[in-house]
């Protein structure tokens, strides 16, 4: 018999102990899938892997884009001339949904060496806060325009946006979430994910594929914390208003000022901290952050 | 006249512009800092950057060596020669503590393709989450033995010791972590960073520095979720229970089954769930996970 392949879901069952006060009992319940997902770029009739991440399945497609957007490797989806799951012989069922065929369009090329700036480095560009700024600089990064105007009445709604929004979480409580919303609040998209880089990536991948970018005039909203990575992932997106449930790190904050971001956290229960870029929000009281 | 370069701090002072039901005022806080850190290998004259990675300042040996251990270039502290800052002078005062030389002892080799797994790979040993178990299988990774037992009352406790230890989480809100107890209870080692991985490493890599690897018969908590790499860097390190305050990922389940681990989540106000390996939890009730 053939046994046809089948898409990855987003959820696992399982069987665990439950204990409780000393008492122990059997029952089910469900898991954020993870899995690993390969991304292999196809430029000029050459195939490369460019990444091997842990992923929670669905928004494959998105990752991917959003991934090599974030690495300045497409800048829009007329770079893509075709994404799709690898369907080479060799790839059997267990595999198939969990690598990603990216092709870039014809003359587009790519350096390698973009890829590898995680990993290895030289030390040309200087190992510190400041340099990491400064090569966001150099990617071309520029500072945001002004605007747009946020209420605090509106990003006091978003926690609770996210949370209904967020089916998954509640199924499993073990997704981070990345969500874009409008200046008034309104969720536009939601992705999720174990990790938290690659929620973020799927929003902007999203984004990216329904030919969104950039996001002026956009709130994105993320279920942790803020670093520099989830920063950068926003300022090159174009999002100019990044909120936060958790604290950011101290060079959120950093890339936040240089880029005229505005970076909100601890955003919870009607209150929140705004640590960059406080003239976008429309709040009683004088003085900026 | 000559500044000396200055360690550099896990917290950074901020101003921020707190709201709260609609009253802005200015206050100063404190933030988790977030810089880069490069790790460089030396082994036999040669010199190569293996890794950078956005960490929190402090235990930067620890991270380097656990980091390391975690590759499987080193398997003990006799594997490293000398651990040490970079002095070169090349080296501005902004990048003296981001970056660390580990020497490796005299005969011992590198494959620098060990390092490469995780952004390039090739496709022979398959994208899934049985191809990463079996990787694990292909590095050495043992099935842990039985043992110990932990009663239920030791592991309700754990939550609040390691809030207790956790003291630049109380003033940052901004840091995972990642902490060793004993079969009883009682807290080892703790270490804190912006990354949960890095504080795994940190921990690891402590662990390592003091002679005290395998861990066996110790308990590991960490503050967030379990993923594939929290379990690896456990496992690698012979860590038989590990712990987190929230839920695990599907591969994280898996890696805990396969390789003979007790996988507990959820544990906060007196209950946890036992996704495997119970036999290891001397609780009331029958029926394995």
């Amino acid at each position: 018999m053939d046994v046809k392949p089948r898409r990855k879901g987003s959820k696992t069952k399982t069987r665990l102990r439950a204990v409780e006060d000393g008492v122990a009992r059997l029952r089910s319940d469900t898991l954020a899938t993870e899995e690993p997902l390969e991304v292999r770029l196809i430029s000029g009739g050459e195939r490369q892997t460019v990444a091997v991440t842990m992923r929670t399945p669905g928004a494959d497609f998105e990752l991917a884009a959003g991934f090599l957007f974030g690495e300045g490797i497409i800048s829009s989806r007329e770079d893509i001339r075709r994404i799709s799951y690898c369907t080479d012989p060799e790839v059997d069922a267990e595999q198939l949904y969990n690598i990603v065929n990216v092709e870039l369009r014809p003359g587009l090329g790519y350096d390698p060496r973009q890829l590898e700036r995680h990993f290895y480095t030289t030390s040309a560009c200087g190992v510190c806060g400041k340099a990491s700024l400064d090569q966001l600089e150099l990617r071309g990064c520029p500072v945001l325009p002004p605007g747009p105007e946020v209420a605090p009445e509106t990003l006091y709604a978003l926690p609770e946006k996210l949370r209904e929004a967020q089916g998954l979480f509640e199924a499993t409580g073990g997704l981070h979430a990345a969500a874009l919303f409008d200046p008034q609040g309104e969720l536009l998209a939601l992705r999720e994910d174990v990790g938290r880089h690659n929620a973020t990536d799927k929003l902007v991948g999203w984004a990216l594929l329904e030919g969104k970018l950039p996001l002026s005039g956009h709130i994105a909203m993320v279920s942790g914390r803020s670093s520099f990575e989830i920063m950068q992932k926003c300022l090159m997106a174009g999002v100019p208003v990044v909120c936060a449930v958790s604290a950011p790190s101290s060079l959120a904050v950093e890339v936040a000022r240089r880029f005229g971001m505005t970076l909100v956290g601890f955003l919870r229960d009607r209150r929140f901290n705004v640590y960059a870029g406080a003239e976008r929000i429309a709040a009683g009281g004088k003085g900026g952050a």
